[in-house]
């Protein structure tokens, strides 16, 4: 990494959890300078506008918390236990500085910040990407029922994940988060994932 | 109500959409201004500061919401059937501009606004209230299963609700609510509805 590469992390990694916390108005440059210790013109070498910066910010933030949502989630081969396991990170991870960047921006972004609602757009996608391509894997090795409907695991995941970070952080508890990881395990276990009747059948037929 | 208390009204009224589309910090003084025709006097006679400002126009876009997401409610008899009704009205009525007060508001006062923090804790505190009262009547009156914790129903349908807001409105397309209205229908009548064979239960005992 060349050093304006790394001067550029540093400021993205100082940036965006004030970006996170505070919203897009309410992070001023002077803040980011503070944070980093470098001056205007050292920010606007890296980084074209106060938008672009939120941007990437945003990404930045995006894969920190991602990356821990993920975690472990290779090392499973059963899909609905791998979908089980990313419900458990989200729900038990420590969380990024202000909260989920999703929800935040899309709040932040979503009356009049295009670039910025774009991001957010594609974070999202990218999450229920995963979690659509997870769910089909699951069809074809079996492990989900054949008649579940991927983009609907992937929204009741999503909204309820992200639903419950809502009220974890009004009423500052957790119980929200507890009470979902439950829910969705439940969710998991008697809606998507096969049952050994299903998928004993076909072999059954073969004898 | 004296001409004061109409002024009031009108400055809420104005004011409400903006603080609810641009946020706390991003709604500035001169946009109340500019959208209710009155100078700063005319404003803070009203009103003790921007602060105040802020969390009675929360308030006011809080009281319209709930006044459409409650309309009907209490026509229906069976609590289950009210709850139903309740969850169509939020995923079926036209929102406040800008989107769900709670949820917007939430998102912008965490991170250091105590005030509206406390308002928006207040609001959902009340809408969680609501259906706690709804589902506990349920439970005497015999349409809800006994064995159901009230609590977690409010936190499952509040959750999946404001869960699937966010989604549609990244996305800008009704379909995750939709999806959860389906969702909640099912829930409410497979796991919260008492089944006939549970209420007709002690009626054979009597026979």
């Amino acid at each position: 990494m060349s050093k304006g590469e790394q001067t550029r992390q540093f400021i993205l990694e100082r940036a965006a959890p004030i970006f996170n916390q505070r919203g897009y108005v309410g992070c001023a440059l002077s803040d980011v300078m503070e944070a980093t210790g470098l001056n205007k013109g050292g920010i606007y070498r890296h980084f074209e506008s106060k938008e672009e910066l939120a941007a990437e910010a945003f990404d930045y933030a995006w894969r920190t918390v991602s990356a821990k949502r993920r975690r472990g989630m290779e090392d499973i081969a059963n899909e609905v236990d791998r979908l089980k396991h990313h419900v458990a990170n989200f729900t038990e991870q420590t969380n990024f500085p202000g909260g989920c960047p999703v929800l935040n921006t899309a709040v932040d972004a979503d009356d009049g910040n295009p670039v910025l609602r774009q991001r957010v757009r594609a974070a999202l996608q990218n999450w229920r990407d995963m979690l659509i391509a997870t769910v089909e894997e699951g069809r074809r090795s079996g492990t989900v029922r054949p008649d579940i409907d991927a983009s609907r695991v992937a929204n009741r995941i999503i909204g309820a994940l992200e639903g419950a970070n809502l009220l974890a952080r009004i009423e500052k508890t957790r119980f929200p988060l507890h009470d979902t990881l439950i829910q969705l395990d439940s969710y998991l276990e008697t809606e998507v994932r096969a049952t050994s009747r299903r998928r004993a059948a076909p072999r059954a037929a073969k004898n």
